[in-house]
């Protein structure tokens, strides 16, 4: 089913259980490492996954559903970006420990 | 099944996938708070937890499994404990990240 709906939690109510396993997946962490060294945001398009393009929604959704992403429309493109500032507000350091974890080689996929 | 096995990944072998899905659950969560608040070890019968004997023993197993937690045994007790050293080397910041997020009223369940 496409999920056309863009359901994103308010800073308030992002929760950490659902950040940290939104987080728990080596996909989804290559999606955030990407969003991370974006200026800005980045279309999907542009961010290379090993799987399937419905695969990839699967994740990009987890992602924004738990707080961790937020995405933009234009056209019949989606531009996706870290909330970064709503993450460290939240969690302050958890955002750079895990993108700091996952950039040295700590990933099985990556 | 009962895990007799006591499988714990050497600190190299962490990863940090398993160790955000370790933590990505409130009764674990419950379960790091109560060991990062303890001395040394703490039997699994000290740690208050709001479900059966064997959603736990599947808790900890998880923990363990993940290298979050390692587990020593006398007798019929089993005692655990956080690989904070482990951890903090591994994903240094992380698990201080989560302790004060998890801290901080943050959780469904807390």
């Amino acid at each position: 089913m496409m999920d056309f709906g863009q359901h994103m939690p308010e800073r308030d109510e992002i929760q950490l259980v659902d950040v940290l396993h939104a987080l728990a997946d080596p996909v989804r962490l290559q999606i955030v490492r990407h969003l991370a060294g974006s200026d800005g945001d980045a279309s999907c398009s542009t961010i290379p996954l090993p799987v399937t393009k419905s695969t990839a929604s699967h994740h990009y959704r987890v992602l924004r559903e738990a707080g961790v992403t937020r995405v933009r429309c234009e056209g019949t493109h989606r531009y996706h970006s870290l909330r970064r500032d709503d993450l460290d507000a939240r969690f302050p350091g958890l955002l750079d420990s895990v993108l700091a974890s996952s950039a040295e080689g700590s990933l099985p996929h990556a």
